[in-house]
């Protein structure tokens, strides 16, 4: 039986989503616990791998069981030991041709930014920017992204991938109580690219760049032109569409 | 010279605000920091205790320094050596009969329920109560803990203080997206009494009391009779009036 689940998670503690030996990381946390239910090594495929340090409010994924146990019962048990940094929110039984990564339409990912006092409470998970930022220029200047473009400029230098084309479906600027939330809805994103485009947004909103510097740099499919990669820990997974 | 800081701490990975032997507590960062700063012991004088995993998001204190420096720079010296989890966000010159305990007028504390499902990435900051409750229940029933009590049903069983006598000025229960948020302001609070309160009031919402409840136990000065004690980690030192 192929089960989706639906999690969240806290990425302080986690050297991030995907298997590496010897660290913690949430795939680890999933497979160890399955194999304690199901007493063999069972694989788990999420919607994508998220960083060190990332959280993730809606996060899915799929994985084969063959135990004869309702979906509840299964979220019951799950939960009952996973640590306390990992909830599954929603189990669900699939069809065996469903993949959560390759049936994935779209993904919405948030990212927050304090621009008041620095605030320990939320150091793991918020951006202390602490400084003002000019959101006008900000909101003006995430239109850009919107569409279809090349984002090269802003994943990972080193990438070695085909396709760096994807659409940007909507983006918003939300300002409540001195905390900025940035949200973007895609149809995937390449790795980095929410912290990089953040990073050249932050630089907009401190003057440091042009509304329009934003065309440029996607024209020029260079990492070195987009600036600074904002810090992880304002970045949230915040919703999966298949 | 003396000095009145203003500073707020995640209280998640301390033993509390006062120092211990051996254990990590926000005083003991305080001065090991000041220590490092003057080349002396320096003690601190706080408005109060917080219990372990308590948090503060203006908490006061008091100390005397004799070297030659502003209080702006002595803010930016204190913050570029503390650890991330403590932040001062003021420093001001106080006259040396100031003291940050004595002359307390009125505390606030929140108390945070979320009544939502479990969320990971909320784990030490709000209760995770992840049921239901009847607010307007519990609307009515903090209503009496307001103006002058003997509060000996609602602090630590085994206390032995002279006056348990304390006075509410205000008290109100908001709710906002899922979390729920008790408000108290009042003249002192005894030790565990806002967690003991909340408990009672958590048990009126749970329907396992009932509202009048909560005068019955004012009068009954016994703590065994008052239920629940809230966890420490949905609890806020919110401000402190001189």
């Amino acid at each position: 039986m192929r089960y989706l689940i639906n999690f969240s998670y806290d990425g302080s503690n986690f050297f991030g989503y995907q298997k590496q030996v010897d660290k913690r990381t949430v795939q680890g946390e999933l497979e160890k616990v399955l194999f304690k239910l199901a007493n063999k090594k069972i694989s788990v495929s999420a919607s994508g791998r998220t960083d060190a340090l990332v959280h993730a409010l809606n996060q899915y994924a799929h994985f084969d069981l063959d135990i004869n146990i309702t979906s509840e019962k299964l979220k019951k048990a799950l939960n009952s030991i996973l640590p306390s940094d990992i909830y599954i929110k929603k189990v669900e039984e699939v069809t065996c041709d469903f993949h959560a990564r390759f049936n994935v339409k779209a993904k919405e990912y948030i990212y927050k930014i304090n621009v008041d006092e620095y605030n320990p409470i939320e150091r793991n998970y918020i951006y202390q920017y602490n400084k003002e930022l000019d959101i006008e220029k900000m909101r003006k200047a995430i239109i850009f992204f919107e569409g279809v473009h090349n984002f090269k400029s802003f994943t990972k230098s080193n990438s070695e991938i085909d396709d760096y084309e994807r659409e940007i479906y909507e983006t918003r600027i939300d300002v409540i109580d001195n905390i900025v939330t940035i949200y973007f809805k895609g149809n995937g994103f390449l790795r980095y690219m929410v912290r990089n485009m953040v990073g050249c947004l932050i630089e907009v909103g401190q003057g440091k760049r042009d509304i329009k510097d934003i065309l440029n740099i996607l024209e020029l499919k260079d990492r070195t032109k987009a600036g600074m990669i904002a810090p992880a820990c304002g970045l949230y997974l915040m919703n999966v569409y298949y």
